[in-house]
């Protein structure tokens, strides 16, 4: 976790005072949730995620996420919004933070994904993007997209030739590539932007939540799904699993087939999302206090993935038929 | 929470294997747990906290340890044994970490602790000194106790000076009274040595469970009721909560009444625990680095309570009769 709030019983009382789910019968702050601070809560109704808002979230993007999870949950997506207070408002305060109470989700994030569940991950990635080709706008901007990666790279620039030899060069050789082959015509939608094997439970290999909707945002659908594949078939040493690439790309495309012009640019959004968790993570990495409870991951991961990304040369090396 | 083990997919199933408890239906890392990595763990058959034990904890002491939950529980104290394996052991391993599986307890811990609540506690406490008494010998020793003190101050007594002026000759004057005042004669039986609000889990004012029993060990008992009564009378500032005190005390008597031996020396033993806390407090402030995931905690709360007790010149004052 990265900011815990402690909440006292007074505190939680009064918050739950507004609700109707009774009084709590458990409280446990949990380690997951690199944005919020998370607390497992039992009540007299049930079982829930309690979610304190931390710094980290911008509080005038909460109305977005919550309309999201409202928007998807009405269709039935495995992402169920927030419950309602009395006042009818899913959004709430607590401790001095936005905060807001979801029924608790059945299912296991999974550390060792296979075929089977790398192709649910695919479908379920498509059913969101169609799903939500509807959602009300205004649709909130990519704030970790291209056009903040130039001055991120500008402001950690010094930190990578030290984390690995060649690294500024390949950086740069991206960011010209992003900046000058960006397509601009190609389908855009609500992406997850961030769904990695953390923020997916199952039971067995079916889906039974799709979580942590922080990053979600107006996007190219393509990217979204360059994000996907690279969480799910590449390891953090920078071994790529063929055919988990190839079950989620074809579990996506039973729900949207990707067109000509999206598969030809797949190479350029694989490497640019490389890019861009490389970047925050040497960012973390440069300016996170050492004394801090966040733990900060190693950037190698990302800087092994994008020259996975920078050696090929046709997108048929992740599973696209010929 | 001090170290985190993750576990694996893969390891879980494994663990599980050996279990009744079918399958996981969700795992939560918590955040509590001082000594321990701690998860929320859901299987078909229910809800349980999954207990890896890191370095802090001895694993030699860790069959004391199950041994006297398996005592207490078989009583009817809500502090439930490990769940036993096929293989009828409570202890097994898990990602190379002896490892433990306990039902889960409802309950929620105070943060605001009320006459009721510290009668309660104090019930409980002489309930668990009195339902050990029976207990399976040999008794573990406790490696937190007086004759540890001396070596700990003399390993952080230069940072005594920087937290307060004057502390390092109040922790002198308490060492000296415990070498010279520490009674030989009194009842010395299984003391929980850490209950503090962290540790008991209420429904209401009910205690629910009583947990965290890894500092268990053999002491006075008198000195067992001064590490409880100055965790639930007295605020992090230093303030005194009388009737809080004298509550707990009236909880404790009701079961164990104290002899006047044991109030006579219950001065002595408030200054030694709040000495003990004190210690390991400073101890980890200087020795804890500043990076790790540990978040330490301040040793001023122990020199109030410290000089608090050195104020006093009669147990009176914490709500005895006269």
């Amino acid at each position: 976790m990265a900011v815990y709030t402690e909440v006292n019983t007074e505190q939680l009382e009064a918050f739950l005072a507004d609700y109707t789910v009774g009084s709590a019968t458990s409280l446990k702050g949990l380690i997951e949730g690199v944005e919020n601070t998370n607390y497992f809560l039992s009540t007299e109704a049930g079982d829930y995620i309690l979610t304190l808002y931390e710094q980290r979230v911008n509080p005038d993007d909460l109305p977005f996420f919550m309309d999201l999870l409202e928007h998807l949950g009405a269709k039935d997506y495995p992402c169920p919004p927030p419950i309602k207070n009395q006042r009818g408002e899913g959004l709430a305060t607590l401790a001095g933070r936005p905060a807001a109470l979801f029924p608790f989700l059945r299912g296991v994030s999974t550390t060792a994904p296979s075929t089977r569940h790398c192709r649910q991950v695919g479908a379920h990635l498509a059913k969101m993007h169609l799903a939500c080709a509807d959602f009300r706008k205004p649709w909130r901007k990519n704030s970790m997209g291209m056009a903040s990666w130039h001055d991120l790279f500008a402001s950690c620039r010094d930190a990578a030739e030290g984390i690995a030899v060649g690294l500024e060069d390949d950086i740069q050789q991206v960011l010209e590539a992003v900046a000058t082959e960006w397509p601009e015509d190609l389908p855009r939608g609500i992406c997850h932007a961030d769904l990695f094997p953390d923020n997916i439970l199952f039971t067995g290999t079916e889906i039974t939540g799709v979580i942590d909707f922080y990053f979600a945002c107006e996007e190219l659908l393509i990217y979204d799904l360059a994000v996907t594949l690279n969480a799910w078939s590449i390891s953090p040493y920078g071994s790529f699993y063929y055919s988990n690439s190839r079950a989620l790309l074809q579990g996506y495309q039973e729900h949207r087939p990707i067109s000509a012009a999206e598969r030809d640019v797949f190479l350029l959004m694989l490497r640019a999302c490389s890019l861009r968790f490389l970047l925050t993570r040497i960012y973390d990495w440069v300016n996170t206090p050492k004394d801090a409870v966040v733990k900060r991951k190693d950037p190698m991961e990302y800087v092994r993935s994008l020259r996975l990304h920078l050696k090929q040369e046709s997108p048929t090396f992740y599973g696209f038929d010929e």
